[in-house]
């Protein structure tokens, strides 16, 4: 990726790494972690002290991929598992019982990791909807923009899309400090029938003036009047999140896959995806992403556990709740 | 829009000037041009040799407007209409007739120009759908690629999608010379029910072998495996238009216009916006284009006009057949 002032040596964006310096390193669990992929993102995020890596998957596997990556393991910690729905179980009982504050994907499938993680009685439930978002950085000015759901919910439900902001809007509190406009994407700024996501706009933006505190929510926006200042002034649109919007609520998953490779691939963007919801923030990574994107991910994830948990520190991870059966109190 | 070696001083793009400059003008009805920025962009086309403008709709706003921007008016046809429905009426009429060879909408609602457009009996039909494709120009690398439909197929069946498809691969042709390869985005290369586009992605697949002669079209594709040759090669896809596509089919209109104006706004793109499938092709502009995108847009009507007559130098536009009623024979 691009190299400017706004990134650091590693790719990273700058502002999320002077926001990562200020808080511990969390405890993670990298799921899966005997490949070499898995095992260097893992590495660089333990010597930036992004996270404190414990390696859940097949011992042998983990020891001859540090060998190949040449990583001493000193001060990881290994916990077996015998294949790789183990090791999602594993992970998952590790974060309910607060021995990790967050998961990485590592050499596994993302369903098989989900399972576990949504499993009713031993997952990571919190209540709300499992939902999928990418924290943006764009080169040159540096800007942040959230861009949700783009991975997981396909077409969400009003509810579920509800669940999607409501989580972003956390998101964007917890890494940005501040509270966020959220525009809700439609291909039209107008209210019509022949378009049923500016429909599901129009409502959305009324349902979360009751249930989104903490948010400026609007709606329909075309990504134009979304994100253009000069685009929202030619269209007289003036209201608060027109043409300056931190989060990006997309109608449907092809939507947000789009836009947000169109910003990485052609832009040179770096998107950092965590999934939300859950009761410890979960990095899912795909073969194709580059370094900055891995490394931008586990400090999304460790500014969201740690910023958390910041009201009370020395409180095990995590500090949102999991509904359930009891945790199972493995300890790594 | 960025300057670049790329484009003219119009800042339109100079791959397409270049293909515009071998072709006469195409007679143009301006549908309600008695505004300035109508007028402006039907003077600026006029200048560059892309029409011969005929101007339809209130003379005396027509009058005005002109005289408010500095055109004589030297050599433009003026057409009365006493609304804009009659404008639409009128401009559409005289594409049936061949007296014009495209039509671009002046200052005049969209809807009311595609009624007219689409009236059974008197309108521009010619067995296929109407379908939109913008034609996109990415700086820096010359790089063209269609996107369709970002602008009128709302949620298209699939078989509005194969005349989508039909139609952006004629549209390709016509102003690229070479057969394209079709990508049909979904956000995901796995065929999955959980994913409906995908589905509806491999259907198409397989249909368009036998229905759209003269391309190759494949799917699903994200959209990094279907404009980065890295990622095809990281995912191993070796397909044809993995990586390489010409021709972004996307699965709703959401899709394509975040994608559209990603590219516009964040990458200074310019993209030509057409109507095809009518018997001429239709400009459509919107209140926030810029200079350049009206006059790539109008170059790209000239070139779809101009090379369908050119095995028939000296006939009439339109050389695709308008079905329906009799062309009433108007003259401008």
């Amino acid at each position: 990726m691009a190299r400017t002032l706004e990134t650091t040596a590693a790719g990273c964006p700058a502002r999320l790494m002077a926001r990562s310096a200020a808080l511990e390193p969390v405890p993670t669990a990298v799921v899966a972690a005997g490949s070499p992929v898995a095992l260097e993102s893992a590495r660089r995020a333990t010597a930036l002290g992004l996270i404190e890596p414990v390696l859940v998957g097949d011992p042998t596997a983990i020891a001859d991929s540090a060998r190949r990556i040449g990583w001493t393991l000193h001060g990881a910690c290994v916990v077996p598992a015998r294949d790789d729905a183990a090791a999602a179980r594993i992970a998952v009982a590790l974060a309910r019982s607060g021995d990790v504050g967050a998961l990485m994907k590592g050499h596994i499938h993302t369903d098989t990791l989900m399972l576990a993680a949504l499993h009713p009685k031993n997952g990571l439930r919190t209540g709300r909807r499992f939902t999928h978002a990418f924290h943006m950085t764009l080169p040159g000015s540096g800007r942040e923009l959230v861009i949700t759901d783009a991975a997981i919910n396909v077409a969400p439900s009003l509810n579920t899309r509800l669940d999607i902001i409501r989580n972003a809007v956390e998101l964007w509190r917890l890494v940005g400090g501040s509270d966020p406009r959220v525009a809700l994407l439609s291909c039209t700024e107008e209210v019509t029938e022949r378009v049923p996501s500016s429909m599901d706009a129009d409502r959305l933006t009324r349902l979360c003036q009751q249930e989104v505190p903490g948010a400026t929510v609007f709606g329909p926006l075309a990504l134009d009047l979304a994100v253009s200042a000069e685009a929202a002034r030619i269209k007289n649109l003036t209201h608060p999140c027109a043409g300056a919007a931190d989060i990006l609520v997309v109608p449907n998953i092809e939507t947000g896959n789009a836009l947000f490779k169109a910003l990485v691939h052609f832009l040179d963007a770096v998107a950092a995806g965590v999934v939300l919801g859950a009761a410890v923030p979960i990095v899912l990574t795909s073969r194709a992403d580059p370094p900055a994107a891995r490394i931008a991910a586990a400090a999304i994830a460790q500014i969201v556990a740690g910023r958390r948990r910041s009201a009370t520190p020395g409180a095990p991870y995590p500090t949102t709740a999991a509904k359930g059966g009891a945790a199972p109190g493995l300890h790594a």
